[in-house]
């Protein structure tokens, strides 16, 4: 089986994804294709690399994730093909994977990157405005084919990178930033489950919201009530029992939130 | 061919649905996947309940049907599956499944319900926020690896269920209820099309609309006016005529509809 | 492998889609689905067909693509299955194929075209609301199964079809249309790159909005700045540098746009 993942700013109303699809089975008749998201908000890098990095551990190994959210295509920005432990990414060299790079690099994982530039690879003439379909399924398809790496293009070794805020300690407890807004309106930060000092005593004050304690799940409040746990992806999120966080403080992705903490 | 379909409240923004894909894949790489929809509005498992009802039936015999919305995820609410007849259930257990258990038991159906404990079957550790990655995901797959379910856990008889309008026979006809709204606007009821009787007249009256008789589709009037048909899940259904029945009645889910009956 | 695609206006929230799967794979469990598109907005056959028409071509051969936008479902409009080259169409016979159909008469590639009435082939009772999966699902799993297009109803050759905007030669230069616009606001028009003369200077009016030339890519100009360009379906298409030329001009899908050729 070849796994394949797609995460885009494409949208699902206007069949860009499904073309990439066609394309993909029209050289790999055998990859099965997940949605990781297509609803990045248009041209949100950080907000696209933030998703992959927490979603594409899951799938098998081997896998294959093409990234898009492209708004230099048809600029002189590279395209790239990665491979970074046991998984493959491609995409455009804008910053798209860095958390994912940052990672690999903290816990000495293997990172081995190529420019994808051998047009053989390609989808015949390749258009400035449509590179997911013209260079980027194509690409995926011959990798879940067999195709190595090293066929598609030059190793490279200096992907661009993009700002990723980070938890920073103070003399009072810790700054900390929201990174992703979900669908139910919680709030996720930098704040790592791991820099939790559990013999501490935590205040976490988000805009003109406070609130007191780390709980273990959402229905440790009543419901409307505002709440700090430490989520799945093992950073400390802001959410509201059966309520949305977002709209109760009117944070942004961003934004900064300020941890007291205390004996 | 093993066949899984799920059914939440995730959103297609975040990445979730992804994630559980990827989990599924990891431990049955051959499950074909169905999104039968993540767009239920949070938290409302009335409308997961009602959807996931009424498209379950059409899948292949033997197809594990995943269901999440869960707002008391991380609280002491019980993981289940179940057999019902020949299909998988895999889910909170919150009421999600009401209607296919009430129906089920009005037509004499096997029902096997087992409370999901056995942590071989999940995903290393579980968080506190995402059952669907950790729990439910991972024992979809293994039932599709051909796990049974009397080996998840310890068999129960008593699941919750959640409060269903059902129409209720009055002195003039009926009152029945709004179960639905689609994307189209119309509006779908819990009176069902073998309530009718073809003899008699029917008038249906909506907040300050009113409708007269039972049509035979779509076409049947004129543009913008509204009307009444049998729907194709047998239900007594308000629709507009290639306008919304919703903006025009200004219904909700829930809402009351009376139906009068006259020879 | 067997692929089958699926664009409609049915949304992803209603689970109306993930029933047509289950009814594909009930018949067809070795299918492939893919979705192009379920965001047309409803009853809006036009939007459906350009998205298709640009869609289609990239999948495999063999490929069988059931587009439904259908408000005529119930009435006496028929229902149809084609093959046009090597792709596999079904649908209601209201225009959804209009620009698959003449762009085939117009390079002399073969048309077929059935109606589709064999019950045989249906899902039991046909429902007068959801054809989809009553008839169009099943049709198209029947023919991956192998089923040939006559045996499913006889021959006709007398399609719907919907006016489709023509670019039309001016005095001053052309007279152009919006065809679509996408996720990103780019205009999408009936502009081709081929009626462009490289040797001839172009001007652009759109609504209130005027643009000097046809630019290579999204990036040669500074952001905010509409440009135009030959997009990756060969159409001419007014994008925002990092913006949505839909929201800086409000032009609208069927908008006349003005080109101005000099020398």
């Amino acid at each position: 089986m070849s796994f394949i993942t797609l995460t885009t700013d494409f949208g699902n109303k206007d069949g860009y994804v499904g073309t990439m699809k066609g394309v993909i089975w029209k050289i790999c008749p055998k990859a099965q294709i997940a949605d990781i998201t297509h609803e990045i908000p248009p041209h949100s890098i950080f907000e696209g690399a933030f998703i992959l990095w927490r979603s594409y551990s899951y799938f098998p190994v081997g896998s294959i994730h093409i990234a898009i959210v492209d708004p230099g295509v048809g600029s002189k920005r590279r395209p790239i093909a990665m491979k970074i432990g046991n998984h493959f990414f491609i995409g455009p060299d804008n910053g798209i994977f860095t958390p994912i790079i940052n990672d690999a690099e903290n816990l000495k994982i293997k990172i081995d990157i190529y420019h994808l530039i051998e047009a053989r690879f390609f989808l015949g003439d390749i258009s400035t405005t449509f590179h997911g379909r013209d260079l980027f399924a194509p690409a995926g398809a011959h990798l879940a084919n067999g195709v190595s790496l090293s066929e598609l293009g030059p190793k490279i070794n200096n992907p661009i990178r993009i700002d990723f805020p980070v938890a920073k300690k103070t003399a009072r407890g810790w700054k900390i930033h929201v990174l992703s807004i979900d669908r139910f309106g919680n709030l996720v930060t930098d704040f790592r489950g791991d820099q939790i000092n559990e013999t501490k005593k935590y205040v976490i004050k988000v805009k003109d919201s406070q609130i007191k304690g780390i709980a273990k799940s959402y229905e440790s409040q009543p419901q409307g009530n505002l709440i700090c746990l430490v989520n799945s992806a093992g950073l400390l999120e802001i959410a509201g029992v059966n309520c949305s966080a977002a709209q109760i403080t009117r944070a942004k992705i961003g934004d900064d939130i300020e941890v007291v903490e205390s004996d």
